[in-house]
Protein backbone atom coordinates (compact mmCIF):
# COMPACT_ATOMS: atom_id res chain seq x y z
CA UNK A 1 0.00 0.00 0.00
CA UNK A 2 1.15 3.35 -0.42
CA UNK A 3 -1.20 6.28 1.34
CA UNK A 4 -2.54 8.67 -0.88
CA UNK A 5 -1.96 12.12 -0.03
CA UNK A 6 -4.35 14.34 1.54
CA UNK A 7 -3.83 17.80 0.02
CA UNK A 8 -4.53 20.60 2.47
CA UNK A 9 -3.55 23.28 -0.13
CA UNK A 10 -6.64 21.84 -2.27
CA UNK A 11 -9.24 21.65 0.75
CA UNK A 12 -8.09 25.05 2.09
CA UNK A 13 -8.99 26.78 -1.18
CA UNK A 14 -12.02 25.33 -1.60
CA UNK A 15 -12.97 26.88 1.97
CA UNK A 16 -11.42 29.95 1.56
CA UNK A 17 -13.64 30.33 -1.73
CA UNK A 18 -16.95 28.92 0.22
CA UNK A 19 -16.11 32.10 2.54
CA UNK A 20 -15.59 34.49 0.45
CA UNK A 21 -19.29 33.64 -0.90
CA UNK A 22 -20.50 33.90 2.53
CA UNK A 23 -19.04 36.68 2.82
CA UNK A 24 -20.35 38.13 -0.08
CA UNK A 25 -23.94 37.01 1.05
CA UNK A 26 -23.31 38.16 4.22
CA UNK A 27 -22.59 41.84 2.82
CA UNK A 28 -25.18 42.03 0.37
CA UNK A 29 -27.74 41.09 3.12
CA UNK A 30 -26.57 43.68 5.68
CA UNK A 31 -24.59 45.66 3.75
CA UNK A 32 -21.16 46.02 5.63
CA UNK A 33 -18.99 43.08 5.58
CA UNK A 34 -17.77 40.76 7.81
CA UNK A 35 -14.41 42.52 9.78
CA UNK A 36 -11.51 40.56 11.22
CA UNK A 37 -9.27 42.57 13.76
CA UNK A 38 -5.88 41.53 14.29
CA UNK A 39 -3.85 42.73 17.33
CA UNK A 40 -0.17 42.38 17.09
CA UNK A 41 1.83 44.13 20.06
CA UNK A 42 5.78 44.01 19.24
CA UNK A 43 7.57 43.27 16.53
CA UNK A 44 8.93 40.11 16.85
CA UNK A 45 9.80 38.87 12.91
CA UNK A 46 7.81 35.47 12.66
CA UNK A 47 4.41 36.78 14.06
CA UNK A 48 4.59 39.94 12.02
CA UNK A 49 4.44 37.29 8.69
CA UNK A 50 1.73 35.67 10.66
CA UNK A 51 -0.50 38.05 10.88
CA UNK A 52 0.77 39.45 7.29
CA UNK A 53 -0.62 36.08 5.75
CA UNK A 54 -3.33 36.49 8.21
CA UNK A 55 -4.61 40.15 6.78
CA UNK A 56 -3.96 39.25 3.49
CA UNK A 57 -5.92 35.85 3.22
CA UNK A 58 -9.09 37.55 4.64
CA UNK A 59 -8.90 40.57 2.45
CA UNK A 60 -8.65 38.35 -0.27
CA UNK A 61 -12.03 36.60 1.24
CA UNK A 62 -13.74 39.83 1.73
CA UNK A 63 -13.12 40.39 4.97
CA UNK A 64 -12.51 43.80 6.31
CA UNK A 65 -9.19 44.34 8.31
CA UNK A 66 -9.04 46.20 11.54
CA UNK A 67 -5.51 45.48 12.33
CA UNK A 68 -3.87 46.86 15.33
CA UNK A 69 0.03 47.27 15.83
CA UNK A 70 0.29 48.14 19.91
CA UNK A 71 4.39 49.09 20.64
CA UNK A 72 6.57 46.17 22.49
CA UNK A 73 6.07 48.35 25.81
CA UNK A 74 2.48 48.14 26.18
CA UNK A 75 1.60 46.92 29.66
CA UNK A 76 -2.26 44.41 29.75
CA UNK A 77 -3.94 47.72 30.35
CA UNK A 78 -3.15 49.24 26.87
CA UNK A 79 -3.95 45.90 25.44
CA UNK A 80 -6.92 45.32 27.78
CA UNK A 81 -8.41 48.44 26.18
CA UNK A 82 -7.69 48.15 22.44
CA UNK A 83 -9.45 44.46 23.21
CA UNK A 84 -12.37 45.96 25.01
CA UNK A 85 -12.83 48.59 21.94
CA UNK A 86 -12.92 46.08 19.38
CA UNK A 87 -15.00 43.89 21.75
CA UNK A 88 -17.27 46.32 21.63
CA UNK A 89 -17.17 47.56 17.41
CA UNK A 90 -20.00 45.80 15.86
CA UNK A 91 -18.32 46.07 12.30
CA UNK A 92 -15.62 44.44 14.07
CA UNK A 93 -16.99 40.32 14.13
CA UNK A 94 -14.00 38.78 14.77
CA UNK A 95 -10.77 39.00 17.45
CA UNK A 96 -7.46 37.33 17.02
CA UNK A 97 -4.94 38.45 20.03
CA UNK A 98 -1.20 37.00 18.24
CA UNK A 99 0.71 35.42 20.30
CA UNK A 100 2.84 35.03 22.37
CA UNK A 101 2.82 37.83 23.69
CA UNK A 102 6.10 40.12 24.01
CA UNK A 103 8.73 38.73 26.79
CA UNK A 104 6.49 35.48 27.35
CA UNK A 105 3.81 37.77 29.37
CA UNK A 106 0.67 35.05 30.38
CA UNK A 107 -2.03 36.22 27.84
CA UNK A 108 -4.96 34.38 29.93
CA UNK A 109 -6.95 37.23 31.29
CA UNK A 110 -6.55 39.31 28.21
CA UNK A 111 -7.67 36.58 26.06
CA UNK A 112 -10.79 35.83 28.19
CA UNK A 113 -12.05 39.71 27.17
CA UNK A 114 -12.59 38.57 24.02
CA UNK A 115 -16.41 37.45 23.39
CA UNK A 116 -17.19 34.26 22.57
CA UNK A 117 -18.56 35.74 19.51
CA UNK A 118 -15.92 37.38 18.60
CA UNK A 119 -13.26 34.56 19.75
CA UNK A 120 -12.17 33.51 16.09
CA UNK A 121 -9.03 31.29 17.54
CA UNK A 122 -11.65 29.70 20.14
CA UNK A 123 -9.62 30.29 22.56
CA UNK A 124 -11.70 31.63 25.39
CA UNK A 125 -12.98 29.60 28.28
CA UNK A 126 -16.11 30.07 27.19
CA UNK A 127 -16.08 29.24 23.49
CA UNK A 128 -14.43 25.94 25.27
CA UNK A 129 -17.19 25.37 27.65
CA UNK A 130 -19.48 25.37 24.38
CA UNK A 131 -17.05 23.13 22.42
CA UNK A 132 -17.42 20.72 25.54
CA UNK A 133 -21.22 20.82 25.83
CA UNK A 134 -21.23 20.67 21.85
CA UNK A 135 -23.30 23.94 21.70
CA UNK A 136 -22.81 26.74 18.96
CA UNK A 137 -19.73 28.29 19.21
CA UNK A 138 -16.60 29.30 17.30
CA UNK A 139 -13.59 26.29 17.57
CA UNK A 140 -10.13 26.23 17.62
CA UNK A 141 -9.06 26.42 14.08
CA UNK A 142 -6.42 23.75 13.69
CA UNK A 143 -9.03 20.71 14.89
CA UNK A 144 -11.85 22.12 12.69
CA UNK A 145 -9.63 21.87 9.91
CA UNK A 146 -8.46 18.63 10.66
CA UNK A 147 -12.09 17.40 10.85
CA UNK A 148 -13.07 19.35 7.40
CA UNK A 149 -9.92 17.52 5.80
CA UNK A 150 -11.29 14.21 6.72
CA UNK A 151 -14.86 14.79 5.70
CA UNK A 152 -13.65 16.41 2.19
CA UNK A 153 -12.53 13.01 0.98
CA UNK A 154 -15.61 11.55 2.84
CA UNK A 155 -13.77 9.46 5.60
CA UNK A 156 -15.82 7.74 8.18
CA UNK A 157 -15.74 8.89 11.44
CA UNK A 158 -19.23 7.45 13.16
CA UNK A 159 -18.10 4.55 15.21
CA UNK A 160 -14.74 5.18 14.10
CA UNK A 161 -11.61 4.59 15.96
CA UNK A 162 -10.01 7.55 16.63
CA UNK A 163 -6.76 7.92 18.55
CA UNK A 164 -5.58 11.87 18.93
CA UNK A 165 -1.62 12.11 20.53
CA UNK A 166 -0.96 15.17 22.50
CA UNK A 167 -3.51 16.28 24.78
CA UNK A 168 -2.77 20.37 24.32
CA UNK A 169 -5.84 22.97 25.11
CA UNK A 170 -5.19 24.36 21.64
CA UNK A 171 -5.17 21.32 19.33
CA UNK A 172 -5.29 18.08 21.57
CA UNK A 173 -8.07 18.20 23.80
CA UNK A 174 -10.72 20.14 21.45
CA UNK A 175 -9.61 17.18 18.22
CA UNK A 176 -10.78 14.89 20.70
CA UNK A 177 -14.12 16.60 21.13
CA UNK A 178 -14.77 17.54 17.96
CA UNK A 179 -14.25 13.76 16.59
CA UNK A 180 -16.66 12.71 19.68
CA UNK A 181 -19.30 15.01 18.22
CA UNK A 182 -18.76 13.27 15.14
CA UNK A 183 -19.55 9.86 16.14
CA UNK A 184 -15.57 8.48 16.59
CA UNK A 185 -14.69 6.30 19.13
CA UNK A 186 -12.02 8.54 20.68
CA UNK A 187 -8.72 7.88 22.69
CA UNK A 188 -6.82 10.59 23.80
CA UNK A 189 -3.20 9.42 23.98
CA UNK A 190 -0.11 11.30 25.40
CA UNK A 191 2.82 11.16 26.93
CA UNK A 192 2.05 9.46 30.03
CA UNK A 193 0.31 6.55 27.74
CA UNK A 194 2.43 3.74 28.51
CA UNK A 195 2.47 1.29 25.19
CA UNK A 196 1.95 4.01 22.27
CA UNK A 197 2.76 1.92 19.26
CA UNK A 198 -0.51 -0.65 20.89
CA UNK A 199 -2.83 2.50 21.77
CA UNK A 200 -1.92 3.72 18.27
CA UNK A 201 -2.43 0.70 15.72
CA UNK A 202 -6.38 0.61 17.09
CA UNK A 203 -7.14 3.88 15.12
CA UNK A 204 -8.58 4.24 11.62
CA UNK A 205 -8.07 7.84 12.39
CA UNK A 206 -4.80 8.53 13.93
CA UNK A 207 -3.97 12.32 14.59
CA UNK A 208 -0.33 13.19 15.70
CA UNK A 209 -0.21 16.48 17.57
CA UNK A 210 2.35 15.36 20.17
CA UNK A 211 4.73 18.28 18.73
CA UNK A 212 7.45 15.60 19.17
CA UNK A 213 9.42 15.59 15.39
CA UNK A 214 8.85 11.81 13.54
CA UNK A 215 7.17 10.50 17.03
CA UNK A 216 4.51 8.16 15.07
CA UNK A 217 6.63 5.76 12.98
CA UNK A 218 4.68 2.25 10.62
CA UNK A 219 4.88 0.53 14.02
CA UNK A 220 2.79 2.93 15.43
CA UNK A 221 -0.08 2.56 11.96
CA UNK A 222 -2.91 -0.18 11.22
CA UNK A 223 -2.36 -1.28 7.64
CA UNK A 224 -5.11 1.09 6.19
CA UNK A 225 -5.36 3.67 8.58
CA UNK A 226 -5.37 7.40 7.94
CA UNK A 227 -3.13 9.08 9.26
CA UNK A 228 -2.93 13.27 9.99
CA UNK A 229 -0.09 15.31 10.69
CA UNK A 230 -0.60 18.32 13.24
CA UNK A 231 3.20 18.39 13.97
CA UNK A 232 5.46 20.95 11.92
CA UNK A 233 8.93 21.36 13.43
CA UNK A 234 12.18 23.11 11.45
CA UNK A 235 14.80 20.81 11.57
CA UNK A 236 18.16 20.83 9.20
CA UNK A 237 16.55 18.49 7.20
CA UNK A 238 13.87 20.83 6.55
CA UNK A 239 10.17 20.89 7.74
CA UNK A 240 9.18 17.20 9.45
CA UNK A 241 6.07 16.54 11.29
CA UNK A 242 5.15 14.20 13.78
CA UNK A 243 5.21 11.22 12.00
CA UNK A 244 7.88 9.76 9.71
CA UNK A 245 5.89 9.85 6.65
CA UNK A 246 8.09 8.24 4.07
CA UNK A 247 7.67 5.14 6.07
CA UNK A 248 4.10 5.27 7.48
CA UNK A 249 3.42 5.86 3.82
CA UNK A 250 3.62 2.04 3.49
CA UNK A 251 1.20 1.05 5.90
CA UNK A 252 -1.40 4.30 5.86
CA UNK A 253 -4.23 4.43 3.30
CA UNK A 254 -4.25 8.33 3.50
CA UNK A 255 -1.91 10.73 5.32
CA UNK A 256 -1.14 14.59 5.28
CA UNK A 257 2.10 16.27 4.29
CA UNK A 258 4.15 18.16 5.82
CA UNK A 259 4.21 20.91 4.81
CA UNK A 260 0.98 20.99 3.03
CA UNK A 261 -1.03 19.16 5.19
CA UNK A 262 -3.11 20.60 8.19
CA UNK A 263 -1.17 24.08 7.97
CA UNK A 264 -3.17 25.75 5.27
CA UNK A 265 -6.40 24.43 6.83
CA UNK A 266 -5.72 26.80 9.96
CA UNK A 267 -5.77 30.19 8.22
CA UNK A 268 -8.97 28.91 5.92
CA UNK A 269 -10.76 28.01 9.12
CA UNK A 270 -9.81 31.42 11.00
CA UNK A 271 -11.58 33.02 8.05
CA UNK A 272 -14.45 30.81 8.13
CA UNK A 273 -14.65 31.36 12.05
CA UNK A 274 -14.99 35.47 11.25
CA UNK A 275 -17.96 35.14 8.66
CA UNK A 276 -18.94 32.41 11.38
CA UNK A 277 -19.10 35.25 13.44
CA UNK A 278 -20.76 37.69 11.79
CA UNK A 279 -23.67 35.28 11.01
CA UNK A 280 -23.56 34.54 14.68
CA UNK A 281 -23.61 38.22 15.81
CA UNK A 282 -26.34 39.07 12.53
CA UNK A 283 -27.92 35.64 12.33
CA UNK A 284 -30.50 35.66 8.97
CA UNK A 285 -34.32 35.92 10.10
CA UNK A 286 -35.65 35.23 7.04
CA UNK A 287 -33.59 32.35 6.09
CA UNK A 288 -33.68 28.74 7.73
CA UNK A 289 -30.01 29.31 7.75
CA UNK A 290 -26.97 27.65 5.47
CA UNK B 1 -11.33 -13.66 41.63
CA UNK B 2 -14.20 -12.26 43.25
CA UNK B 3 -13.91 -8.10 43.14
CA UNK B 4 -13.43 -6.51 46.09
CA UNK B 5 -16.79 -3.67 46.62
CA UNK B 6 -15.99 -0.19 46.76
CA UNK B 7 -18.03 1.62 49.36
CA UNK B 8 -19.17 4.53 48.25
CA UNK B 9 -20.87 4.99 51.94
CA UNK B 10 -17.32 4.94 53.57
CA UNK B 11 -15.55 7.44 51.14
CA UNK B 12 -18.97 9.52 51.17
CA UNK B 13 -18.56 9.82 54.96
CA UNK B 14 -14.30 10.78 55.29
CA UNK B 15 -15.35 13.62 52.50
CA UNK B 16 -18.08 14.86 54.72
CA UNK B 17 -15.98 14.44 57.83
CA UNK B 18 -13.34 16.38 55.88
CA UNK B 19 -15.53 18.95 54.63
CA UNK B 20 -17.02 19.55 57.62
CA UNK B 21 -13.59 20.48 59.28
CA UNK B 22 -12.78 22.70 56.01
CA UNK B 23 -16.16 24.57 56.64
CA UNK B 24 -15.31 25.06 60.34
CA UNK B 25 -11.85 26.42 59.36
CA UNK B 26 -12.98 28.82 57.08
CA UNK B 27 -15.85 30.50 59.43
CA UNK B 28 -13.01 30.67 62.03
CA UNK B 29 -11.44 32.33 59.54
CA UNK B 30 -13.90 34.58 57.89
CA UNK B 31 -16.72 34.79 60.63
CA UNK B 32 -19.28 33.51 58.26
CA UNK B 33 -20.09 29.97 57.31
CA UNK B 34 -20.17 28.27 53.74
CA UNK B 35 -23.63 28.90 52.47
CA UNK B 36 -25.16 26.66 50.02
CA UNK B 37 -28.58 27.91 48.31
CA UNK B 38 -31.06 25.56 46.76
CA UNK B 39 -33.30 26.58 44.52
CA UNK B 40 -36.28 24.44 43.85
CA UNK B 41 -39.53 25.01 41.55
CA UNK B 42 -42.55 23.47 42.14
CA UNK B 43 -43.90 20.23 44.22
CA UNK B 44 -41.93 17.42 41.95
CA UNK B 45 -42.22 14.47 45.10
CA UNK B 46 -38.60 13.34 44.18
CA UNK B 47 -37.32 16.68 43.43
CA UNK B 48 -38.43 17.81 47.05
CA UNK B 49 -36.52 14.56 48.58
CA UNK B 50 -33.56 15.31 46.82
CA UNK B 51 -33.92 18.90 48.15
CA UNK B 52 -34.32 17.92 51.61
CA UNK B 53 -31.34 15.53 51.55
CA UNK B 54 -28.68 17.89 50.17
CA UNK B 55 -30.15 20.78 52.54
CA UNK B 56 -29.98 18.37 55.99
CA UNK B 57 -26.25 17.27 54.35
CA UNK B 58 -25.17 20.32 53.98
CA UNK B 59 -26.23 22.08 57.92
CA UNK B 60 -24.51 18.16 58.66
CA UNK B 61 -21.47 19.58 57.54
CA UNK B 62 -21.96 23.29 59.02
CA UNK B 63 -23.09 24.65 55.97
CA UNK B 64 -25.55 27.74 56.01
CA UNK B 65 -29.11 26.79 54.74
CA UNK B 66 -30.63 29.29 52.23
CA UNK B 67 -33.60 27.50 50.44
CA UNK B 68 -35.55 29.67 48.38
CA UNK B 69 -38.71 27.58 46.64
CA UNK B 70 -40.60 29.18 44.35
CA UNK B 71 -44.28 28.39 42.49
CA UNK B 72 -44.38 25.71 40.08
CA UNK B 73 -45.93 28.67 38.21
CA UNK B 74 -43.19 30.33 38.29
CA UNK B 75 -41.97 32.13 35.01
CA UNK B 76 -38.36 32.43 33.75
CA UNK B 77 -38.20 35.86 34.69
CA UNK B 78 -38.84 35.22 38.78
CA UNK B 79 -36.78 32.15 38.59
CA UNK B 80 -33.98 34.50 37.11
CA UNK B 81 -34.35 36.87 39.69
CA UNK B 82 -33.70 34.53 42.26
CA UNK B 83 -30.89 33.36 41.46
CA UNK B 84 -29.26 36.77 40.38
CA UNK B 85 -30.14 37.96 43.87
CA UNK B 86 -28.20 34.73 45.18
CA UNK B 87 -25.15 35.14 42.68
CA UNK B 88 -25.33 39.36 44.55
CA UNK B 89 -25.33 37.84 47.96
CA UNK B 90 -21.43 37.52 49.87
CA UNK B 91 -22.88 34.92 52.53
CA UNK B 92 -24.38 32.51 49.21
CA UNK B 93 -20.95 30.09 48.35
CA UNK B 94 -23.00 28.14 45.95
CA UNK B 95 -26.25 27.70 44.40
CA UNK B 96 -27.99 25.01 42.99
CA UNK B 97 -31.38 24.72 40.84
CA UNK B 98 -32.44 21.76 41.42
CA UNK B 99 -33.49 20.11 38.01
CA UNK B 100 -35.48 19.24 36.10
CA UNK B 101 -37.98 22.26 36.07
CA UNK B 102 -41.71 22.01 36.08
CA UNK B 103 -43.54 21.09 32.72
CA UNK B 104 -40.04 20.47 31.31
CA UNK B 105 -38.71 24.00 30.83
CA UNK B 106 -35.28 24.44 28.96
CA UNK B 107 -33.06 25.41 32.18
CA UNK B 108 -29.88 26.50 29.69
CA UNK B 109 -30.32 30.10 30.16
CA UNK B 110 -31.08 30.06 33.61
CA UNK B 111 -28.35 27.86 34.45
CA UNK B 112 -26.02 30.69 33.16
CA UNK B 113 -27.08 33.06 35.34
CA UNK B 114 -25.33 30.98 38.23
CA UNK B 115 -21.27 32.49 37.98
CA UNK B 116 -18.97 29.92 37.68
CA UNK B 117 -18.03 30.66 41.11
CA UNK B 118 -20.71 29.71 42.60
CA UNK B 119 -21.48 26.82 40.05
CA UNK B 120 -21.56 23.90 42.94
CA UNK B 121 -23.00 21.87 39.92
CA UNK B 122 -20.15 22.53 37.64
CA UNK B 123 -23.12 22.32 35.09
CA UNK B 124 -22.63 26.01 33.26
CA UNK B 125 -20.34 26.89 30.04
CA UNK B 126 -17.56 28.90 31.75
CA UNK B 127 -17.33 25.65 34.53
CA UNK B 128 -17.33 23.09 31.67
CA UNK B 129 -14.46 25.53 29.55
CA UNK B 130 -12.55 26.05 33.32
CA UNK B 131 -12.74 21.32 33.47
CA UNK B 132 -11.84 21.86 29.70
CA UNK B 133 -8.87 23.90 30.12
CA UNK B 134 -7.77 22.03 33.07
CA UNK B 135 -8.20 25.53 34.93
CA UNK B 136 -9.16 25.87 38.97
CA UNK B 137 -12.96 25.84 39.21
CA UNK B 138 -16.24 23.35 40.30
CA UNK B 139 -16.39 19.80 38.85
CA UNK B 140 -19.69 17.82 38.47
CA UNK B 141 -20.12 16.32 41.43
CA UNK B 142 -20.54 12.65 40.34
CA UNK B 143 -17.89 12.88 37.95
CA UNK B 144 -15.24 14.01 40.67
CA UNK B 145 -17.24 11.36 43.63
CA UNK B 146 -16.10 8.86 41.03
CA UNK B 147 -12.12 10.24 40.70
CA UNK B 148 -12.34 10.30 44.43
CA UNK B 149 -13.53 6.39 45.17
CA UNK B 150 -10.80 5.61 42.91
CA UNK B 151 -8.00 7.54 44.87
CA UNK B 152 -8.83 6.53 47.91
CA UNK B 153 -7.98 3.02 47.38
CA UNK B 154 -4.80 4.46 45.87
CA UNK B 155 -6.03 2.65 42.30
CA UNK B 156 -3.15 4.51 39.65
CA UNK B 157 -4.63 6.31 37.06
CA UNK B 158 -1.08 7.51 35.45
CA UNK B 159 -0.75 5.67 32.54
CA UNK B 160 -3.69 3.29 33.01
CA UNK B 161 -6.13 2.87 30.34
CA UNK B 162 -9.21 4.45 31.11
CA UNK B 163 -12.30 3.74 29.04
CA UNK B 164 -15.78 5.77 29.83
CA UNK B 165 -18.47 4.23 28.64
CA UNK B 166 -21.13 6.97 28.08
CA UNK B 167 -21.32 10.84 26.92
CA UNK B 168 -23.42 12.62 28.67
CA UNK B 169 -22.90 16.35 29.49
CA UNK B 170 -22.73 15.91 33.38
CA UNK B 171 -21.29 12.63 33.87
CA UNK B 172 -19.77 10.87 30.73
CA UNK B 173 -17.91 14.10 29.12
CA UNK B 174 -16.60 15.04 32.23
CA UNK B 175 -15.68 12.05 33.72
CA UNK B 176 -13.24 11.84 30.51
CA UNK B 177 -11.44 14.79 30.88
CA UNK B 178 -10.63 14.40 34.76
CA UNK B 179 -9.24 11.54 34.11
CA UNK B 180 -7.30 12.75 31.41
CA UNK B 181 -5.87 15.49 33.87
CA UNK B 182 -5.32 12.72 35.85
CA UNK B 183 -2.59 11.21 33.35
CA UNK B 184 -4.87 8.40 32.37
CA UNK B 185 -5.21 7.16 29.01
CA UNK B 186 -8.64 8.09 28.28
CA UNK B 187 -11.27 6.24 25.53
CA UNK B 188 -14.78 8.34 25.16
CA UNK B 189 -17.35 5.03 24.53
CA UNK B 190 -21.17 5.43 23.25
CA UNK B 191 -23.78 4.65 21.63
CA UNK B 192 -22.05 4.82 18.22
CA UNK B 193 -18.82 2.56 19.02
CA UNK B 194 -18.74 -0.55 17.28
CA UNK B 195 -17.92 -3.86 18.90
CA UNK B 196 -18.82 -2.22 22.17
CA UNK B 197 -16.76 -5.61 24.56
CA UNK B 198 -13.62 -5.06 22.65
CA UNK B 199 -12.85 -1.86 23.67
CA UNK B 200 -14.17 -2.20 27.13
CA UNK B 201 -11.85 -4.82 27.65
CA UNK B 202 -8.85 -2.86 27.33
CA UNK B 203 -9.56 -0.80 30.21
CA UNK B 204 -8.25 -0.92 33.46
CA UNK B 205 -10.49 1.18 34.83
CA UNK B 206 -13.83 0.93 33.42
CA UNK B 207 -16.47 3.51 34.24
CA UNK B 208 -20.04 2.74 33.29
CA UNK B 209 -22.28 5.66 32.44
CA UNK B 210 -23.84 4.92 29.57
CA UNK B 211 -27.71 4.37 31.46
CA UNK B 212 -28.44 1.45 30.07
CA UNK B 213 -29.71 -1.33 32.91
CA UNK B 214 -27.38 -4.57 33.17
CA UNK B 215 -25.35 -3.10 29.85
CA UNK B 216 -21.83 -3.95 30.48
CA UNK B 217 -21.51 -7.84 30.96
CA UNK B 218 -18.12 -10.21 31.97
CA UNK B 219 -17.27 -10.11 28.36
CA UNK B 220 -16.86 -6.57 28.39
CA UNK B 221 -14.40 -6.70 31.34
CA UNK B 222 -10.62 -7.49 31.23
CA UNK B 223 -9.56 -9.57 34.21
CA UNK B 224 -8.66 -7.95 37.42
CA UNK B 225 -10.16 -4.29 36.03
CA UNK B 226 -11.32 -1.91 38.08
CA UNK B 227 -15.39 -1.08 37.09
CA UNK B 228 -17.18 2.02 38.34
CA UNK B 229 -21.07 1.80 37.54
CA UNK B 230 -22.45 5.02 37.40
CA UNK B 231 -25.73 3.96 36.17
CA UNK B 232 -28.67 3.94 38.45
CA UNK B 233 -32.27 2.20 37.36
CA UNK B 234 -35.64 0.97 39.29
CA UNK B 235 -36.26 -1.82 38.09
CA UNK B 236 -38.75 -4.56 39.06
CA UNK B 237 -36.22 -7.00 40.64
CA UNK B 238 -35.17 -3.06 42.44
CA UNK B 239 -31.92 -0.75 42.08
CA UNK B 240 -29.88 -2.14 39.52
CA UNK B 241 -26.91 -0.53 37.64
CA UNK B 242 -25.22 0.12 34.12
CA UNK B 243 -23.51 -3.22 35.12
CA UNK B 244 -24.04 -6.93 35.80
CA UNK B 245 -22.67 -6.35 39.30
CA UNK B 246 -22.99 -10.62 40.30
CA UNK B 247 -21.36 -11.77 36.71
CA UNK B 248 -18.36 -8.95 36.10
CA UNK B 249 -17.58 -10.04 39.99
CA UNK B 250 -15.70 -13.18 38.40
CA UNK B 251 -13.48 -11.02 36.41
CA UNK B 252 -12.71 -7.41 38.10
CA UNK B 253 -10.41 -7.05 40.73
CA UNK B 254 -12.61 -3.85 42.00
CA UNK B 255 -16.35 -2.79 41.45
CA UNK B 256 -18.86 -0.70 43.18
CA UNK B 257 -22.11 -1.51 44.01
CA UNK B 258 -25.40 -0.05 43.05
CA UNK B 259 -26.69 1.18 45.37
CA UNK B 260 -23.83 2.36 47.71
CA UNK B 261 -21.20 2.83 45.11
CA UNK B 262 -20.98 5.91 43.52
CA UNK B 263 -24.26 7.87 44.53
CA UNK B 264 -23.43 8.65 48.34
CA UNK B 265 -20.68 10.32 46.75
CA UNK B 266 -22.38 13.08 44.26
CA UNK B 267 -24.01 14.93 47.70
CA UNK B 268 -20.54 14.45 49.75
CA UNK B 269 -19.15 16.12 46.54
CA UNK B 270 -21.76 19.21 46.20
CA UNK B 271 -20.55 19.57 49.86
CA UNK B 272 -16.65 20.03 49.16
CA UNK B 273 -17.84 21.87 46.28
CA UNK B 274 -19.99 24.11 48.36
CA UNK B 275 -17.06 25.03 50.60
CA UNK B 276 -14.59 25.38 47.92
CA UNK B 277 -16.65 27.63 46.52
CA UNK B 278 -16.25 29.98 49.63
CA UNK B 279 -12.73 29.22 49.92
CA UNK B 280 -12.42 30.75 46.30
CA UNK B 281 -14.92 33.35 47.08
CA UNK B 282 -12.57 34.64 50.13
CA UNK B 283 -9.09 33.41 49.56
CA UNK B 284 -7.00 32.65 52.63
CA UNK B 285 -4.04 35.16 52.03
CA UNK B 286 -2.26 34.25 55.52
CA UNK B 287 -1.63 30.92 54.12
CA UNK B 288 -0.25 28.87 51.36
CA UNK B 289 -3.41 26.71 50.50
CA UNK B 290 -4.46 23.54 51.70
Amino acid sequence: MTAELMDGRVVAKSVRAETARRATAFRERTGTAPGLATVLVGEDPASKVYVANKRKSATAAGIADFHRQLPETSGEEEIAEVLETLAADPAVSGILLQLPLPGGADPGDLIELIPATKDVDGLTTASQGLLARNQPGLRPCTPSGVVRLLQEPGIPLTGAEAVVVGRSELVGRPMAQLLLHEDATVTMAHSRTRNLADVTRRADVLIAAAGVPGLIGPQHVKEGATVVDVGIHRTAAGLVGDVRTTEVAGRASRLTPVPGGVGPMTIAMLLANTVTAAEMQYPDSTAEGR
